[in-house]
């Protein structure tokens, strides 16, 4: 009942429960272990094995599903341990985060000094902020909004809690495009202009949290994506460019949790946006940097002003730490190219990666934008030549050629799956498109079963402007199970106005 | 799998997590439901049975304790459906609070305005916010701190959300001593002096939260206090004087909640406090209120310039909604009397009623002077002279008779446990006791068993001013066994500061 240090110690038992990146425990209530030690619902308590410990939300348990010598641990807890079972932890009460009175300080209209900012980001990488402390601190920033001096701090510290990449050589290139656009996955064709043009972009990418295809899941049904540093590195040493999943490689790491809470409060401060964009870029090493803001009513920014505000904001906290960057703006008024959804998405990028004439031109344009930008900045074209360059390395089939061999790089080149059934959704009358709203499209795609399953999703048949008449198809469903099909159609007849269609 | 409004079914399985006031359920990862309704892990999903709804986050499970047609639940969750097994519930994605627009809006600045914070505290109410949310709401209130209109508006929205006790005349005494201070129990002695002198003084009390014991957990330990709200005004009828448990009476019950997510934070706000305070009392129906604020370096209330603010705040706000109130401020240097614990308090109690010579002389005074000063506001004793009423009362024994008749109308006076086994902390030097921690103190009763073990606790051997020799008893420990003895020496013989000795 006791460990060398005489903390008191528990069978640990593996409950499969996904809490996301938050740390829960189970423990019996009439355990000796909670009542020894004042252990109550929503304590933190310490959990230690061997080398390793994390620091928990305690749910007291009467039921029968736990033993009284047992502790359960939620698949967060346990990842964070590094157990296997059989094992035995101990338990005891968590030190109080010291970094809170930080927070506490910020609440009252303090700045976060550098110090200040270092430990809290220690702290919440470590797993000592409940959720409730977590959300304190990003309400916190909210309310008082961080400086220029506080951002730079902050994405300093986000830097430091986890690994960074070091390249050997000048320039390595990345992009970022700001979320909330369907289908806008321009990242595979970008990689594969500029690393035909021989310059060095070493892209990780993410998965999707919330939207029905992260840039991670769409190339992962075209090639494997999960990497380790070393693979990546050799991928790079071969072929100048890759498209990886970044989640493994512990770059930022508090960004994903610190996104987590914005998210479920909708709030996306400023300052946090531009440390989470740029400490994650700062981390894979990059050195010039070409971000894309699209600008739409159902888009992640919604005004120009704020484009402008956000662009400002990120320009100058960016130079501080050295980075070349430009930034565009763009449409973001309704979706990038046909897809949405892994497979449908990879198969637009290939589309316009393999010049076919049926290739979403709006997606093609925007690969060459971004791609030209990245070109000009990393000087391989002259300023106002780098849009004209990309369009003709993709229309020459080097880009092609070059993604190809970065897939065989990363493990071998795939074909994206098919869906077994698919499903058109009509028009309800004829007129002409005015709007589509892209928050409501992913959540469409989404009960399609995107983006666990890589061939559901949908594909979009008609744009802003377009003349539509009753009855035309506007949308097609992919799905695995018809199950998902009757959802999908659905949530879409109880939202007739997903697609707005004016007299 | 599809209940009669088309949305999917479950089995209910009640798995006895205690999470506090918080609704969590648990569905496995492979349930057709989490699958077409696109659930994830910490989506707020709407759980419907019967007549009844709540909004409850998911953690999908993996394991093996929960079938794919079943979903688990916390207790709190349990309750809020008043459910009984076997039952089939519904699931499907919540609707977002619509009152957290009006949350942001504090975060940037705005004012809460009563029509939103009645949408705020109904949410509340309704079990809509997670611990998230709870947080963001109460952190905003931090960082851009409440205003007079603004806690007369959160005030009687905690009132409005939930029942209110009306009484057919006036005056209604109620008090109130804001906490932290240790065996600070003079309300069961108070309440036989005020009904002795014919004042109606329906006291409905809190149990322990965090602290060793709340006047209900003591009180239980004299009667019988888990009274419905019929039972309650039986009493008042017949000995115009109680002490029951206000907690199954749901008399602002959103206060519980807020309290719970300010302990984490530790932060609680002026306003939040005087909400807190004020509601619980206008919700019991009183008329008549006298405050008493103990001010010391650990109590609740660090300084007297603080004690000077919340007093303007109270008297401002109680005046608002009619409430007449008295507000005392007192010694919160150190504990009050000599027992921490359920019964080890309910003994100083009686010694105090009873007139005992060894009665502790600070618990007597206090209740003296906070009955004296309800005997004054309720216009039974001359402004001055209602110290000198409560005393005389106390003496004549007819508090102590008022006090036994209540405790028979509530169902029968007990007769306090006494713990199995005590053991002695003694001095370590010789000197002078300059200091003592109210809060490690407390903890170190917890750890006694105190308030689920009624005996247990610590009897208090010294008071601030005294001079001890090395070896001299400060505190005997009292517990139900051996192990819990040893835990609270190990916390005392790590913390011999609790009690400051100079030299």
């Amino acid at each position: 009942m006791s460990g060398a240090d005489g903390l008191p110690t528990l069978r640990v038992r593996r409950l499969g429960i996904d809490t996301l990146q938050q740390a829960v425990a189970f423990i019996h209530r009439d355990s000796p272990v909670c009542r020894a030690e004042g252990l109550s619902a929503h304590t933190s308590i310490l959990v230690s094995a061997a080398g390793c410990d994390v620091v928990a939300t305690l749910y007291p348990v009467s039921g029968d599903f736990l033993a009284t010598d047992e502790i359960g641990l939620s698949d967060w807890a346990w990842q964070a341990l590094s157990l296997c079972e059989p094992a035995q932890v101990r338990v005891g009460h968590a030190p109080p985060a010291e970094s809170l009175s930080h927070v506490r300080a910020k609440i009252f209209g303090h700045r976060l000094a550098a110090h200040a900012c270092d430990a809290i980001l220690s702290d919440i990488a470590n797993g000592r902020y409940s959720n409730i402390q977590l959300s304190e601190f990003v309400t916190a920033c909210a309310a008082n909004p961080l400086d220029r001096n506080e951002i730079r701090n902050l994405t300093q510290s986000m830097v430091q809690v986890g690994e960074r990449i070091r390249w050997d050589h000048e320039p390595i290139m990345d992009k970022h495009s700001v979320g909330g656009l369907a289908g806008n996955r321009t990242t595979p064709i970008v990689v594969g202009i500029v690393a035909a043009c021989g310059l060095t972009i070493p892209k990780t990418s993410s998965r999707s949290i919330t939207s029905p295809a992260g840039t991670a899941d769409t190339m992962e049904t075209l090639a494997p994506v999960d990497l380790t540093l070393a693979q990546l590195h050799k991928v790079i040493d071969r072929e100048n460019g890759c498209v990886a999943w970044g989640g493994a490689m512990r770059l930022s790491p508090t960004d994903d949790i610190l996104i987590r809470i914005e998210r479920v409060l909708d709030l996306d401060g400023e300052g946090q946006m531009v440390a989470s964009i740029l400490s994650k870029k700062i981390a894979a090493g990059a050195t010039h940097l070409v971000l894309d803001l699209p600008v739409g009513p159902t888009a992640k920014i919604r005004s120009v002003e704020a484009a402008r505000r956000l662009s400002a904001a990120l320009s100058d906290v960016a130079q501080s730490f050295g980075l070349h960057t430009r930034i565009l703006q763009s449409d973001g008024t309704q979706p990038v190219g046909r897809g949405i959804g892994p497979a449908l998405e990879a198969f637009d990028v290939l589309a316009v990666l393999q010049g076919n004439a049926d290739a979403p031109p709006d997606l093609k344009e925007r690969a060459e934008t971004i791609a030209g930008a990245l070109l000009e900045l990393g000087g391989v074209a002259r300023e106002g030549h780098g849009a004209a360059l990309a369009a003709a390395t993709l229309a020459s089939g080097s880009a092609w050629a070059k993604f190809q061999r970065i897939c065989d790089a990363q493990g071998g080149m795939r074909t994206p799956p098919v869906a077994r059934q698919t499903r058109d959704i009509t028009a309800p009358r004829t007129g002409v498109i005015d709007r589509i709203d892209n928050r409501r499209l992913s959540r469409l795609a989404k009960l399609a079963g995107a983006p666990e399953d890589k061939a559901a999703g949908l594909k979009i048949l008609a744009r802003i402007g377009e003349q539509v008449v009753e009855g035309q198809p506007l949308l097609t469903v992919h799905a695995e199970t018809s199950g998902e099909i009757d959802y999908a159609l659905d949530y879409a007849r109880n939202n007739p106005d997903i697609i707005g269609i004016s007299a």
